[in-house]
């Protein structure tokens, strides 16, 4: 915690700047997606269905109140595209590379918010680095879009497929998991591409990569194979990632999709397993998957994808600091460690926070979803765990619900996609800590 | 942590004997359950049947596979009765007390034991608090036993009556769980004294006192209504034992027996509030409960009772510690605290550590159960969580379930009642701490 001089009066923390910013971009973009030529029938949305629509895609979301190709004209798509580009890159990040290729100063207030919003380790050379996400994230979204282009093309024609091509890498990479393959039959998200290979390994390539995080791949561009010297983090942040990959794709292969003839079950079990830490495309029916599946599935939407990315969630490095700290308390070590560097207190402190932050919000939004709409509670517990976690995978309710669940399910998004700790630090103002002037007491717990 | 120089042979710690006493009482426990005299039917249970009742008795459960005043002779509902006071009060106070009351002498080791097993905040007047627990739970249950008599002795006769009066008054008062109503109608637990007022008092008092942990009976004794002398942690642990039976049954009160005449809705909302975290009977048929209800007791039941107690689970503590570390979070303090009271960051780390076990084997002997049994998970999550909190309440699958699903509810209950933590340590031989040799790095969390 850096701790700064500041005036009484006028001051706003980055935190603040950061809430403020997606909310911003939030309303406008709800009101741009009212305006009549943004949908089909050419009378523009309601404000709920507007806002709903805005805060999935700026949170990365992707659940929806109406299918994206039917209910949206070109402009309305179009507009949402750009509000996931905007919420993928995270809105500072975007302000800040605007600045900085304008050739204006930025202050230090916006660096420093800047490495907030990418969870960079320091302020230092957080303008190259900005630099090089911008960069590294439109190659990736280009050539992404060049290789789906051909499929996308042969499908639906060359100026379409191209479109197509395009929504779909950004969307990929941004995590956001909308689509517009519901031309086909709304709702149905890549489905009918369950078996095609080059959709399969170009959107899990780019999910993938825009979920690892950017400062992972400044290590992977420095350090290239030797892993050994990339930072802590992302020694973490990849093994992690793999692991919960591999593991519920074994899960899938041999529990799920055992009907399937062979080259579609891995297909299927590989991208249901990428998937579900906040991508929220599905190339399955996940309404056939038994309530176990579900639940797995639950597990992975509140994991979420890795800090400093374009993904959401409780984040992958919150889970390893708590399995990490658990391996410390059973092995009697002072200290919890990765890769012989040493976790500091504080870090517990925040990823127990967030941990029960998330479980309490999952399981009471679930509860009173549930409750209100009298549908079954784990249907409803798979819609807020896709919302806090920016997933946007769906059992096909979010449509039918009502204005109070939407309402529940738009907090969630934001809360998943700004950080609870951002969102709470921009809430409650910064003040010196005096925790440490009361006597230490034991209490036991267990 | 108490570092104690030790030879490398023959060293066995406190958290090996704990862990050894309670498998031999369970072991011994079964053997006797096995013989003949022990069933109605004469023919002596099957030794997975005598294991898993043992293991429900011991570790004050109250999961059954057969009811327990049908199946059981009354040799063999004697011995259940032994094994839920000797496994409530915990082998080890049983046996220290022994020790104690025969005169011998008391050895360091035994007394540091004792501390293990009731939580105590040192060793020092150990002996001494143990006579004072033994003491004050042979009078709570034979005041209990005295309440109940009347009640009983009308709807069965005297003699019956008032073993029925002893049963219930120690099963509640070790928050077992075990009844003998089934002699009304099999596996019905309390539903049939649903409005009558003094089952319903003495049962939720008995209930309440063996629940909130010897060490806070010692300052309601000492300190009287001077709630400010209290230790932190007895504080922490009325607070909590207070908030979580009064909003519970102000949600059953609105929600779930909204058809009840007024009395008993009262009555059934509180009972029901005050059983889940780990007694264990019902006087309303929890099937009926809604799927958020059902959601809300797993919570209260994976919450469980208070540390050094007669009650397992989680534990209040821990949850508390875990609310009062986010609020240190949000509020950027350094240190979390209650009361005015420091909590050290070794306890943080436990908590979080005994929060992510239990959720862990809570939630994957749920989706294990749901997938080899093939029950809805809900219902299977309410049985694992009863077992892990060991409370005992059931939605009446667990006599149906199959051997491994029983093999996976006997390890919950074992792990419930003797506390993640000790099985862990009993596990793993202490060493020195080393963690600190590594140079520290931040990594993000959330
Ligand atoms: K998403
Ligand atoms: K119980």
């Amino acid at each position: 915690m850096q701790k700064r001089k500041k005036s009484k009066h006028y001051h706003i923390t980055s935190f603040q700047i950061i809430i403020l910013g997606f909310l911003s971009v939030i309303l406008i973009g709800s009101l741009m997606l009212m305006l009549p030529i943004a949908a089909r029938s050419g009378k523009g949305a309601s404000f709920s269905d507007a806002l709903f629509t805005a805060t999935s895609a700026v949170c990365v979301t992707g659940l929806v109140i109406h299918d994206t190709a039917t209910y949206w004209s070109m402009f309305g798509q179009g507009i949402i595209l750009l509000l996931i580009q905007i919420g993928g890159m995270g809105i500072v990040t975007i302000a800040v590379s605007i600045a900085a290729v304008s050739g204006r100063k930025i202050g230090l207030m916006q660096r420093s918010t800047m490495q907030e919003a990418i969870a960079a380790p320091n302020v230092g050379g957080i303008v190259r680095r900005t630099k090089f996400i911008l960069k590294t994230a439109i190659s990736v979204e280009l050539i992404g879009t060049a290789v789906l282009a051909p499929v996308f093309c042969r499908d639906f024609g060359i100026f379409k497929g191209i479109w197509y091509a395009l929504f779909h890498s950004v969307s990929a990479f941004c995590n956001a998991g909308f689509d517009l393959i519901g031309v086909k039959q709304p709702f149905s998200s890549l489905t009918s591409y369950s078996v095609q290979p080059v959709v399969n390994i170009t959107i899990m390539a780019l999910i993938i990569i825009g979920g690892i995080g950017f400062l992972t791949w400044e290590d992977i561009k420095n350090n290239t194979w030797h892993f050994k010297k990339y930072r802590m983090q992302s020694k973490v942040i990849l093994t992690v990632t793999g692991t919960l990959i591999l593991l519920p794709a074994i899960y899938f292969y041999f529990f799920e999709f055992s009907q399937m003839p062979f080259a579609e079950r891995v297909w299927t079990a590989l991208f249901q397993s990428v998937t579900p830490r906040t991508a929220g495309f599905n190339t399955a029916d996940l309404t056939r998957v038994s309530e176990v599946g579900q639940m797995l599935i639950i597990i992975l939407m509140l994991t979420g994808g890795s800090p400093g990315s374009t993904a959401g969630g409780m984040k992958t490095t919150t889970l390893a600091v708590l399995v990490s700290c658990a391996l410390s308390v059973f092995r009697k070590k002072e200290h919890a460690h990765f890769f012989k560097r040493r976790i500091p207190d504080n870090t517990i402190r925040n990823a127990a926070t967030i941990f029960l932050m998330y479980i309490t919000l999952f399981l009471a939004g679930g509860m009173i979803i549930s409750g209100i709409e009298n549908i079954p509670l784990i249907t409803a517990l798979f819609e807020t765990a896709s919302a806090i976690g920016t997933v946007g995978l769906s059992l096909g309710i979010t449509p039918e619900l009502g204005i109070v669940s939407h309402m529940i399910l738009i907090c969630l998004m934001f809360f998943g996609r700004v950080g609870g700790l951002t969102l709470i630090f921009a809430a409650i103002s910064e003040k010196a800590s005096n925790g440490s002037k009361y006597p230490q007491e034991k209490i036991t717990v267990g």
